[in-house]
């Protein structure tokens, strides 16, 4: 494989995603980090080089940039231990995944950018009035998770596979978007056995 | 493969695209109607035998369900011409699949959803404050796609893959929602080319 490096920010969940997914695999991953609060991704050099969509995550692969945090964690590891066997199965892993960045990121990790990392009194006005519908949106993706795992130890199959990495980032700093993981006894049994995964590493 | 049945409702770009991939490999789907402004998705039956998170499409295979239009597509289509050989280009596809369901289904289809289907009347308050911003949104992703299209046919490789299929579903009904599409010539050179595909079906 060519020569990994992850353009990153470390405070952001989509970015742990491939860390995590590289340090499970025994992957070695050069780390370039950029500060997304100061704009570091929306330079004209950024956009005409790393990613035209001024957004971190951006895996790169030799010299070819690959966004998207569940596209790049698929990249690596696609035909190993992390992505099913199965055919159905392996597009039921990225059924969740999709339903990660539909269903969850947009709600569970911008209440915890908005709220932790921005801080509400900074908020806009068309921000303000959308945080009683994330939190609506992002209780719902985390209830219908911890039914799916009332059941099962992992969201696809009997082991760990990228579902359990993409669902993994967010959910577990959900507290900094003020979301009650106690409320979710399976979620939380869930992010312990990620955590005990041999290789895993945290969030910096 | 097991019988394939395509749980939609007609006017979902996100069904469409099931419909579409399946057509272009020439697969067999039944299609079982729902109406989703009659909350037919969200019976306690659908949500305990077909969808727990009460959406459509969900695609059938013999008796397992599966949600997430893209994942579905990815089901039928791996192994296919529709899914590249090469894995920077197959994880490329899926970065773009992803895209989708963040910056332009979001933004795109939800307008044409609540200005043509809904009403601008109709629209609560917090809905109505987001109209600018998925305005911008959604210009910025078409803008994004139009430079990509500048120099390729595809967005994958030299080939049509589901990127495509995935983009083209919500882009070619954009006018539904107040979106110019003859501002972007690549995008509309790109609709055409999809358009010309053996096997292609319209849209409802």
């Amino acid at each position: 494989m060519d020569k990994l490096t992850l353009h990153e920010d470390p405070r952001s969940g989509n970015c742990y995603k491939i860390r995590l997914a590289a340090a499970l695999l025994g992957l070695p991953l050069e780390r370039r980090i950029y500060d997304i609060m100061q704009g570091e991704t929306r330079t004209e050099e950024f956009l005409a080089k790393v990613n035209s969509n001024g957004r971190i995550p951006v895996l790169q692969v030799g010299d070819r940039f690959l966004p998207e945090s569940n596209a790049a964690c698929f990249y690596l590891a696609e035909g190993t231990r992390l992505v099913p066997e199965d055919r159905f199965q392996r597009a039921d892993m990225l059924r969740w995944m999709f339903f990660e960045q539909y269903n969850h990121e947009p709600n569970i990790a911008t209440l915890r950018f908005w709220l932790y990392f921005i801080g509400e009194a900074y908020l806009s006005e068309p921000q303000r009035m959308q945080i009683p519908g994330k939190r609506m949106a992002g209780e719902a993706a985390l209830e219908l998770m911890d039914k799916h795992l009332a059941t099962r130890d992992w969201f696809v199959g009997d082991s760990v596979s990228l579902a359990d990495i993409a669902l993994y980032a967010y959910t577990h700093v959900a507290e900094a978007g003020g979301f009650a993981l106690a409320d979710h006894a399976h979620v939380c049994a869930w992010l312990d056995r990620v955590g005990e995964l041999p290789g895993y590493v945290p969030m910096d």
